[in-house]
C-alpha cells in the first residue's frame, strides 16, 4: 500500500500532523482551540482542509448549507455516493480533536487513495460539517439538520452566545443557501448518500480502561431529562422532632437515588445499556441549615440508553419508585416532564464492517456506545445506513487536555479507508 | 386549694392570660415578640414580672448576674432553696411561649401557694433568666453560665447582632456585676440550691401526634456537628462514562445517608435515642450540569442523642462507613472534625417526681426528650439536681405560630406547684 511520494508531499503519518497543527495554530486561543459554529474561525478550518485537498487532486466545495465537501470520484459516480465526516467546529477553549479528527481521518484517506492510484467502486465524499456543538447557538448539529431541511425558524433565530446575532446572520455570512433553508427544503437527499460513516475521538474514559485502539460504535444513547426535580417534606426543629415525625427531603431524596442504583445495577446486568445522572442537587438555601431538618430538595435527572423503549421504561420505574417514597417518608416529589431526544442505532451491517476492518488491522476493538449525541445520529435518524468508528482519547472531549495517541489516529485513518472502500458490498 | 381572693385580685387562669398579653404587648414587633438577650426589652419583661410579684405579696430582686429572682420563704429558710425558672428572652420576631411560659408558670405556682398561705418546707426561688437564646450573641445560656462563672472573656466580646456592642457592654448596662463575672466568679454555689425544675413549651411534634397534655423530660440531647462534610469524586462527561467508570460524588453521598438511616432506625429498636439530619446539601455550583457526573457533594452533619457513649459510637460509625464508600465507589470523604455539645442528664428521683404529680392531676403524659437545648442543661452539668417539664405546643418555636393551649399550661403550674413543694421529699 505504499506508492513514491511527489516529492513535495509528507507522508500521512507527517500530513496528519501537519494537518493537525495548522488547524489548532488557525484556532488557538491562549488556552485551547475555538472554532465557532458557523463563524470565522471554524471558516478558516474549512479553507485549509479545502487547500489541502486540492493539493492533493481532491475536489473541493461548499454544500448549500456551508459545509466542505471534499470528494474523489469513484468508477460509478452515478450510484449514491460512500461519506464519511465529522464537524470542525469547537466549544470555546476546547479540544483540537473533537471533531477535526474524523474530517482530517476523512481527508487522509481519500488522499492515501488518490495517491496509490486506487478508484474506488463509488465516488467518496469527506463532509466537513459546521456547527456541530450547542455551545454556540444553544443548539447541536446545525450543519447536519441544515442538510435535511430541519432548521424551523426559531432555531436560526436563535443568538450567537458572544455577539447576540442570530444564526441565520451567520449562515447568510458563511454562504450558506439561506432562503433554501429557511423554505426546510431538503439539501442533501438521503438516498443519494449510501452511507455516512464518522470517525470521532471517544469522549469517555472505557477504551483508556480497556487498552483499545479502536471502538466500533453499537448506537447513539438517547435521553430523558428532568431538569428540576422538587422534593417537599417539611422543615423542621433537627433535635426536636424524632425520626417517624419527620417528613425529611434529603433522606427522601437519597433513598430515591439509592432505588434508582440498585435498578440501574439490575440493568445492567440483564445486559441493558444504561447511565443515570444527579448532576445538580441542592437543598433549599433559603431556608436550609445545620439544626433543621431539611424541608426542600431540587435536583436534576438524566438517563441515556441506546433503547428508546428501555429510557421509557426507566422513567416509569423512576416515578413509581418516587411514589414509593412519598408514603414511606411523608414527602412528595414534582418530577418535571421529560425533555426526550431519541436514540439513533447504528447500522449492523456496518457495525460488522468496521469489526472486520479492525481484526484485520489488528488494532485493538470493541463495540461500545457512544454516550454522547454526534451529526451520526442525524444521519440515522434520517435514513441513512450510518456507521461510528472511535479512537481513544484520554481526559475527555471539550477541553484542552484531549490526548489521542496518533499511532491509535492512523489505525483509525487506515479503518475508515477499508470501510469506505467496502462499504458497497456490505451495502446490498 | 381555693382561698378567698383580695377583691382586686384576677384568679390564677385570668393572671396567666394577663401576664402573657402584658409580656406580648410590652415586645411586639408587628410580627412576633422580640426580646432582646441583656436587652432593653428583656428588662421591660422583667420589670413587669417583678412588679406583679410584688403585688401578689412575694419577693423580688436581681442577682448578681441581671436576672430576676421572685421568692416565697419557706420554713427552713436555712435549708438549700427549691428553684425553677426558664428564660424571657426570644429569638427576633419569636414567639411569646418560649422561656416566658416557664418563668410565668414558677411565678404563679408561688402566687397560688401565697394566696393559699402555704408555707413550703424550703423557701422557693423562680428564676427568670436573661440571654438564653444564642441569636443575639452567637452564645446561648449567658444567663446561667454567668451564674456559675462560665462566661469567657471572649464571650463577653461576643458582638450584639444588631449594634455590634459587646454582651459586656450589655450586662453593665443590665445592671450585672461585669467585674465578678469577667473574673469568672461563681455567683451562684450549686451546694445552695437544692434543685433546678424548668417548665418549658415543647418545640417538635410529638405531644400533639401523643396527645399528652405534659412531658416529662428524661434528658437533654447533646449533639455531635460536623459543618461541612466534602465527597470527592471525579466530574465527568454524563454521557460518555459508563457506571464501572464513575466516580460519582451525589450516589455515594445518597448511599452514605441510606446507611447512617439503617443504623439509626436499628439504632431506635434497640431502645436508644437518636436523631440524624443532613439539613445542607449542595453538588459543587462552580462545575455541576445536568449532563455531568458530579465531582464534588458538600454537607452539613448533625446527630443528637441523650448518649454520649452513643453520639461516639455514631460517629465512629459514620466514619467507618464512609471508608466503605470511598472504597466502593472511588471518591474520597472528608468529614470534619466534630463540634461536641454534651448532653445532659434529669435528675431520676425527679423524673419520677414529676410522673407522679401528673399521674395525680390525671394529665396526660409520657416521658420525652428534649432535643433543643434548655437552661437547665446548664444547672444539670454544674451538679444540680434538675428536672424539665414540657407542655403542649403546636408548630414549633421561634416563630410567632406558637400554639399553646391555656388548659395544658395550667396542669403544668399544677404539676410544678406540687413539684416544687415535694421535691425536698424526693432530694433526701
Amino acid at each position: 500500500m505504499s506508492v513514491p511520494l511527489p516529492s513535495s508531499a509528507p507522508a500521512i503519518p507527517d500530513l496528519a500532523r501537519e494537518l493537525f497543527n495548522e488547524l489548532r495554530s488557525g484556532s488557538f486561543d491562549g488556552v485551547g482551540v475555538t472554532r465557532a459554529s458557523y463563524g470565522e474561525s471554524e471558516s478558516r478550518a474549512l479553507s485549509l482542509l479545502a487547500k489541502k485537498a486540492l493539493r492533493e487532486q481532491l475536489l473541493a466545495a461548499s454544500d448549500r448549507a456551508g459545509n466542505l465537501v471534499i470528494s474523489l470520484e469513484g468508477e460509478d459516480a452515478r450510484q449514491p455516493a460512500i461519506t464519511c465526516g465529522s464537524h470542525v467546529d469547537s466549544v470555546p477553549e476546547g479540544g483540537n480533536y473533537d471533531g477535526a479528527a474524523g474530517v482530517v481521518a476523512g481527508l487522509l484517506a481519500l488522499v492515501h487513495l488518490r495517491r496509490l492510484g486506487i478508484v474506488p467502486p463509488r465516488s467518496l465524499k469527506v463532509l466537513a460539517l459546521r456547527g456541530e456543538e450547542s455551545a454556540w447557538f444553544g443548539q447541536a448539529y446545525l450543519g447536519s439538520k441544515a442538510l435535511f431541511g430541519k432548521l424551523s425558524e426559531s432555531d436560526l433565530a436563535l443568538p450567537q452566545r458572544e455577539t447576540g446575532k442570530p444564526l441565520s446572520h451567520y449562515m447568510q455570512v458563511a454562504g450558506a443557501d439561506l432562503e433554501a433553508i429557511t423554505a426546510g427544503e431538503v439539501l442533501l437527499n438521503p438516498a443519494e448518500i449510501g452511507c455516512y460513516l464518522e470517525l470521532h475521538i471517544e469522549q469517555g474514559p472505557v477504551m483508556v480502561a480497556r487498552n483499545l485502539n479502536l471502538g466500533v460504535v453499537t448506537g447513539i444513547r438517547g435521553n430523558h431529562r428532568h431538569a428540576v426535580v422538587t422534593c417537599s417534606g417539611e422543615a423542621a426543629h433537627s433535635g426536636a422532632v424524632p425520626r417517624w415525625l419527620r417528613r425529611d427531603a434529603v433522606f427522601a431524596v437519597s433513598e430515591f437515588i439509592m432505588r434508582l442504583d440498585r435498578h440501574w445495577q439490575a440493568l445492567l446486568e440483564q445486559g441493558h445499556d444504561l447511565v443515570v445522572t444527579v448532576g445538580i442537587l441542592n437543598t433549599n438555601s433559603n431556608e436550609h441549615a445545620m439544626s433543621r431538618v431539611p424541608g426542600e430538595v431540587t435536583f436534576a435527572l438524566e438517563y441515556r440508553s441506546e433503547s428508546s423503549e428501555l429510557l421509557a421504561d426507566f422513567e416509569a420505574l423512576a416515578r413509581s419508585e418516587a411514589e414509593g417514597i412519598e408514603r414511606l417518608r411523608g414527602v412528595s416529589f414534582n418530577i418535571s416532564e421529560s425533555l426526550v431526544t431519541a436514540p439513533a442505532t447504528m447500522t449492523p451491517c456496518l457495525i460488522e464492517l468496521f469489526d472486520d476492518v479492525c481484526d484485520e488491522l489488528t488494532a485493538t476493538h470493541e463495540r461500545i456506545p457512544s454516550g454522547a449525541g454526534h451529526d451520526a445520529a442525524v444521519f440515522a435518524n434520517h435514513g441513512v445506513p450510518t456507521g461510528m468508528l472511535f479512537v481513544r482519547n484520554e481526559d475527555g472531549s471539550h477541553n484542552p487536555y484531549e490526548k489521542m495517541d496518533m499511532e491509535d489516529f492512523l489505525h483509525g485513518v487506515d479503518a475508515l479507508m477499508l470501510a469506505l472502500l467496502r462499504a458497497p458490498e456490505v451495502l446490498k
